[in-house]
């Protein structure tokens, strides 16, 4: 894309209002836009980045089976009453509405008291099992604080899959399957060697659930990391016995921030049995569906993303995510040349970013050390000189003269 | 994808609060699930029907220089009340909630409020015009009655496109670039024949805007068409002067019931002026934005589908937007082969629901003609004696045998 299209811009401050690291460099940028505390927009940079992120975790959930679904929003009075979660005091984060004839309405902050009524229209048999359910899905949650940019949003998409199993034993089976998706998610879009698998408390019907918690002092939460391991446990089970259990030791466990990035839960019959979701066994007996839930907000990730790998210039996006492979940038008279390599570059199956603005090389150099496309390629009169351009790495600042007949083949064993 | 996976299944009957065809057929075939009046959710091959037509407006709006971005549902009052649309008794689709400190929210039923000064953060000189920005965005809209499926809804998803143009010439030029944009897009989807484009009243900035209305009893819409010209009038625009203006005589024209499948709008500054989006032009005078909107729902236009193109059996897709390309049924004892066919048809690019349930063949012929999926091929013990298999078309009723060898490139040549 042109950036002289582009109708974003990049600016020198971010709202007055906003504090967290993560919106001030996305708002500088031009990826969101604030509309208030919590609530941000999508502009065309912020979008790329974050429709890979989903389709990075769409590729991991679609390979573990998930078939993909859209719920609603607008949520059912009733099928809150029934786990008794419609209250406010129960329930602290609802957004409420109703209907012009008076009917109440939720907005859906997570979605199990729909799609637990939704499967029993599906499931009758232990033919009709294991099914795994999953979307993304604007959420609405009314926190009181919402200073964290895009780590805690009060309108936000969320990737929530449910599962729905026979019994405990295969419902485990398919809950270690959903570690190893969620690991690989977060190693394919750069955070795996900070994200730790977490042990926290799980409720009625496990011991344990598990978050996927990022290492930054951005973080909300407090964690106790084992770094040889690679897991880690939160202040909930930070007990002798579940340590010993756990095989870690509590003088190697090192206290971190941390933000979490995703969590897997076991639900056991915790829904299905408010909603009678069962099956028909082998034998003719009724029995309750087993059910487990795993969340990722992709918004959340793209924010830690920021925070992380960043630097004192801006963003530094890594390649799985970012909004273009190239930032190719014209300086000076050389704009016929440019326009081929855009054109040929783009041929060659790469997205482009080409800043052929009128605009000083500083402003230019500074914009796009600010969007943190990760290849820069520059071209000006000077590089055309030895027919080259200059290529700069935006994560590791090294910079190369490659000839242009050669540079095709040196961004494609880069890039793809 | 396996059928006997789909956690989706066909049933006899709709809710019986549940009066429209379309939504009768879409769930009794499993591709939308019922959640509340004018509310449902997507199951998968819903889902796959929904993305398809939206793919195919993004790239018709991609064609025409435009930029997606995601703006949120959540409204903040201050903008409405610029514009004077707050008031329920003035916009009276209005689904309203608070935060928990007690401040208004709105949730968008449209977007201009939003858009327009989110712009200005971003225009500022003659050289930042024009900009074409599109969303596909969740709207929120309190209609008290909802009987039309999923052609009149309470939250659905919508593509509206802002154009914010230097003057009336280059904005009159977009909107007719944005008119053969919707007659594309309406002819790809398959319903081209039956879609006119309507000139109905302007509002204060100009004298038309355009509907595109799609001939179907379900609609609730009257408009009068002109067969030779294939452009319509709405009842706004039915006055002697106006259609001998558009070279139409009243006698010629057709009444007829309709569906409004779009929409293009002229704005002028009617929002341009309140929220002073405005640009200093080449001789450094202060100028307002000339702006108009185009909107499309795709979902509605996929009940519109489901209304025309359908016939006593069930839906019948067109292929560019079927949830699958081939409906794969095995009958009887064919599964090794079946299974290997399946896989060949897979790896020819083909999209494939593969029919491997233990069923009854009138079951899995009922169960097919009710999804609708374009071209059947069936496997059974006794095609493989001549190493066949026969072929079905969904839409004609045509039915051949083939030799397998000679499937992948009669099918290629069918689909791609």
């Amino acid at each position: 894309m042109k950036q002289s299209l582009l109708f974003s811009k990049t600016r020198k401050d971010a709202p007055k209002d906003e504090i967290s690291k993560n919106a001030q460099l996305l708002i500088r940028a031009g990826f969101i836009h604030k509309e208030m505390a919590g609530v941000y927009s999508y502009l065309p940079l912020g979008l790329r980045v974050l429709n890979k992120i989903i389709n990075i975790i769409r590729e991991e959930m679609n390979a573990i089976d998930g078939q993909e679904i859209t719920l609603t929003a607008l949520q059912d009075k009733n099928n809150w009453e029934k786990t008794n979660r419609w209250d406010d005091s129960i329930l602290d984060v609802w957004f409420k509405t109703q209907l012009k004839n008076g009917t109440e309405l939720g907005l859906g902050s997570t979605h199990e008291e729909q799609i637990s009524p939704l499967m029993k229209d599906y499931i009758a048999s232990y033919r009709d099992l294991p099914r795994y359910v999953y979307q993304f899905q604007t959420k609405f949650r009314n926190e009181i604080r919402a200073k964290s940019g895009i780590m805690r949003c009060r309108e936000f998409i969320m990737k929530d899959m449910y599962s729905f199993s026979l019994d405990q034993s295969s419902h485990d089976e398919f809950y270690k399957k959903s570690q190893k998706a969620y690991t690989n998610i977060f190693q394919r879009i750069g955070l795996g060697d900070k994200t730790y698998m977490t042990f926290s408390s799980g409720g009625t019907f496990s011991k344990f659930s598990h978050e996927f918690q990022t290492i930054t002092d951005a973080g909300e939460d407090i964690i106790f990391i084992d770094e040889e391991k690679k897991i880690a446990v939160n202040k909930e089970v930070m007990q002798d016995d579940i340590l010993n259990e756990l095989g870690l030791s509590k003088d190697k466990l090192i206290e971190k921030k941390a933000v979490e990035v995703g969590n897997i839960f076991n639900l056991g019959t915790k829904y299905s049995d408010p909603f009678e979701l069962t099956y028909i066994d082998k034998e003719g007996n009724k029995k309750p569906v087993i059910m487990g839930c795993y969340g990722i907000g992709p918004g959340r990730v793209m924010g830690t993303v920021a925070e992380i790998l960043s630097d004192e210039n801006g963003l530094v996006w890594p390649k799985s995510i970012a909004p273009f492979d190239i930032h190719l940038i014209l300086l000076g008279n050389a704009e016929e040349k440019a326009n081929e390599i855009y054109k040929d570059l783009i041929k060659n199956g790469l997205e482009v970013l080409f800043d052929d603005r009128d605009a000083r090389a500083g402003e230019k150099f500074a914009d796009s050390d600010l969007i943190g496309i990760p290849m820069r390629v520059i071209i000006s009169e000077k590089t055309l000189q030895n027919n080259s351009v200059e290529l700069k790495d935006r994560a590791t600042g090294k910079v190369e003269m490659i000839e242009i007949p050669k540079l095709y083949e040196r961004i494609k064993r880069e890039n793809l």
